[in-house]
């Protein structure tokens, strides 16, 4: 089964339920390139241990990406015997999820890359469908980033203002509109806003940042009374918490596969 | 016009006269990255001279890889009042172009590649279908192997000699055929066997390095008269000078720029 970032979603969970029925797995992995160093045949000679074989080719390859991830299930039919297999061809690539999010930098090797091609790899594919991924670090910091972001706006009552954003955010409502967009402004002003709102209206207003067309990010506040706002940041977090899980993306594979 | 591998020797001649007839061209390149350092925006600022700026930029760019040169020349047509534009695009990749030749690495960064992808931009066709090409260097280092190749066939006469090749080569021709493939074997092998048949058959052999289906390399021996030997070598001169110039590939096109 092929997945890319079109058809990840839909396919966890029969890619979860292989990997927890399997009595074994195998993986593969095709790279940018093969080693930054010496070439293979002078790193590694033929009386390697494959651990001392694989420190040796890990050393030198740290810097090329993983294009291609290769898995496939093995489960033991006792009545027919024999194996039932389950293959997955995961493409993957690491496209930044947001403006603050890590660039990765990575190195390919012409002949690497020459030699996918000579096989007919799908480079399109890759880099415009594979599914966005963080490692174990990059993910500890977004949910700590976004945890961060909830408490700042939990704890906005009674937090210094700055008298602008005070002035703006005093009458929200002089019409009847339920719903009020603010104008474009920085994230600064916008962290500013949710303060002076949440201090000045901490109950009946639900505000929330939206993003125009031209990616243009703007506060929308709604007068909600207090089960609808519970409603809404229910639905918030909900969405906060999903985009997060995208972000991890591939990698809730990979933690889903035991003892790796 | 769109320009690959596949039609790049073809194009080359339109290439060079719309050139040459043109009042002044315009480039343009595609990037597997824009900074390895500092992002674009704190590099430079609005008041850099366009020389600082290029300076700038070139600094953290130089392990990026062109994918795609972009041309287009402009002549002023007097009696239409009008310029004519001649637009080429070349997707350049260095592909290997023999297991000695260098094998170049080069660094993406994944905002620009997601940024190229977003566009539409075909990675197959540069990885596949890129035009070769070597940096001066390279050309110069490819040009002198060449010439020292021939000379050492040249001057094979009365070189010292392993006697196993030289038993090997003594009578390639007991039988009436008019060619022999010997076995294949080692660089140095041929360089040996290369050496000895010059010396014990200076004249009426003609001597040939070819590859067979699984790539390995091979002698093969030509009994021929001294016209035929004569058109051969020629033959063979003009075969290396157009694996030289397939090397050389898209710099051809850059060396055709005049004050470039």
């Amino acid at each position: 089964m092929e997945v890319t970032r079109t058809n990840f979603k839909e396919s966890l969970s029969d890619v979860y339920s292989a990997i927890e029925e399997a009595d074994f797995l195998a993986i593969d992995g095709e790279f940018s390139g093969i080693s930054d160093g010496p070439s293979v045949s002078a790193l590694t000679n033929g009386l390697d241990t494959p651990e001392e074989r694989y420190v040796k080719l890990k050393k030198h390859s740290m810097d090329f990406l993983l294009f291609q991830f290769g898995l496939c299930t093995f489960k033991y039919d006792q009545e027919k015997s024999k194996y039932i297999t389950k293959p997955f061809n995961f493409y993957v690539f690491p496209k930044p999820f947001s403006r603050t999010s890590p660039d990765i930098k990575f190195i390919c090797q012409s002949s690497s890359i020459d030699f996918l091609a000579c096989q007919g790899f799908d480079f399109n594919k890759v880099f415009g469908h594979g599914i966005p991924y963080l490692n174990q670090e990059q993910e500890v910091q977004l949910r700590e980033q976004t945890e961060e972001r909830r408490n700042q706006h939990a704890n906005g009552l009674g937090t210094p203002l700055h008298q602008q954003s005070c002035r703006k955010g005093r009458k929200p409502f002089s019409s009847n509109k339920e719903t009020l967009d603010l104008e474009p402004c920085s994230g600064f002003q916008r962290k500013l806003i949710y303060q002076t709102l949440s201090w000045k209206f901490p109950k009946g207003l639900h505000v929330e940042t939206m993003e125009t067309e031209k990616k243009e990010r703007f506060i929308q506040v709604s007068k909600v009374d207090e089960e609808e706002r519970k409603r809404r940041e229910q639905q918030k977090l909900e969405r906060e918490q999903e985009e997060l899980n995208d972000a991890v993306g591939f990698s809730r594979v990979i933690h889903a596969i035991p003892n790796l």
